[in-house]
């Protein structure tokens, strides 16, 4: 007999969120799913590690049922703690998502699903991040999770480089809309920061990230351009981030 | 009469380690310097951002004297209220550190020193992170924080590419034994993840992170190993994190 997929599903929205529940029940259709994923919401934490407090395991049910575990940690966190303590196997696949909210361009690197995703890589296991291109917490998260389930069984058959993995986003569209499966890569689009000045009760000044996001490109080869264009994306990441061709420029540096 | 050069500075360790006061006064040398960093230890917070909480912004004081301000928040806030809500002017540099620990490989991801730098960098600032190869607290800043002030003097002269900036390890050695500056690239080393499980005093279980950390090349052009042979390595980041080679290959899943 077939050996069961086995996968391993994690988050950055929480374990509570209605983005991993869809995952979680679509993926259930086609494999064996351990779910471990933070208590709450860790949105932009990025590739934070707890290293400086502990770490509790602790099963969540859900409906009387067991669930999974949640941890009182980042994604990163859940991601190293289920594959190193919590399983006694490597799953074939880790799956961080579905995210409430694009993970395009810069908003990569702020990314705890993405994060999720990157620690399966550097554990060896092909990995895929996804998100829906949508913050409203009731989103419909049908298609998405589609779109999982179809790119979680190909995910082995792609042969990723040992340093790659796949961050997907589907556009939050009715399924007759969307155009397809595109692959991409990412623009360079950042953040005009902006933080608003108010005053607490108190009459204290405090600051409130409010900064501006706006696609600085028509490239429909990035990854915001195809996901405004209504296409799913999908962009291969890797972290080999030494900027090869500036080096040899550097090297009087060394004199 | 030529313009001082002016100089924002942040870190991980916090706005009290010794890694930073180090550094400002050395820089204080050269230029006009403004501080910005953490009120606490935020070690391996990557690029973490805080957006569902308020940040204040509070002055801070060494012997009597204002030394600059410390934020309740991550170095990558830090440096984005910085250069948004603090300063008047963009500074000419974004210096991190000094860091406690080097920043090698994948720790580079992890890394809030290096976050900073890449909010300078995004910022379209010249950036440096620069990081001690030491983790005792009460390490000897002297060497790193020269090596500071010169890299600082002649990073305007680079000519950075818009989307690099330059990630620097000190080794711990005497003055003499260290053998130069060298360009480097990031090794793939990657932790090997390991939890250690404990009891608290009422019997229930916790985990702590033990990862261990072994360097898994002995390429003399990789940060590790060349800060391990006694160089100041110097590495030019970009987060051009799509993995282009790989793009075609997976053209298949466009169908």
């Amino acid at each position: 007999m077939k050996k069961k997929l086995s996968i391993l599903v994690s988050n950055d929205d929480g374990i509570d969120s209605t983005g991993i529940l869809s995952l979680v029940y679509k993926l259930r259709e086609i494999a064996e799913v351990t779910v471990v994923a933070p208590d709450r919401q860790q949105s932009a934490v990025g590739h934070s590690l707890t290293i400086s407090s502990p770490l509790r395991i602790t099963p969540f049910k859900r409906d009387g049922k067991m669930f999974g575990y949640s941890i009182n940690g980042t994604p990163s966190d859940c991601v190293k703690i289920a594959i190193s303590s919590i399983l006694n196997v490597k799953p074939d696949i880790v799956i961080a998502g579905i995210n409430h909210g694009q993970n395009t361009a810069i908003n990569i690197l702020y990314s705890g699903t993405v994060s999720a995703a990157t620690e399966g890589m550097l554990s060896g296991i092909p990995s895929m991040a996804i998100s829906l291109a949508s913050h409203d917490l009731d989103a419909d998260m049908t298609i998405a999770a589609d779109y999982a389930k179809i790119l979680a069984l190909k995910l082995l058959d792609l042969k990723l480089p040992k340093d790659t993995f796949l961050n997907v986003n589907v556009p939050y569209k009715p399924k007759n809309d969307i155009k397809g499966i595109k692959i991409v890569h990412h623009s360079n689009t950042v953040w005009k920061d902006k933080y608003e000045k108010r005053n607490d009760p108190f009459g204290r000044e405090y600051f409130w990230f409010s900064g501006e996001y706006k696609v600085n490109t028509d490239n429909e080869e990035c990854d915001d351009v195809a996901l405004n264009n209504d296409y799913v994306t999908v962009n291969p990441i890797h972290y080999n981030i030494t900027n090869h061709s500036f080096i040899s420029s550097l090297k009087n540096l060394e004199n």
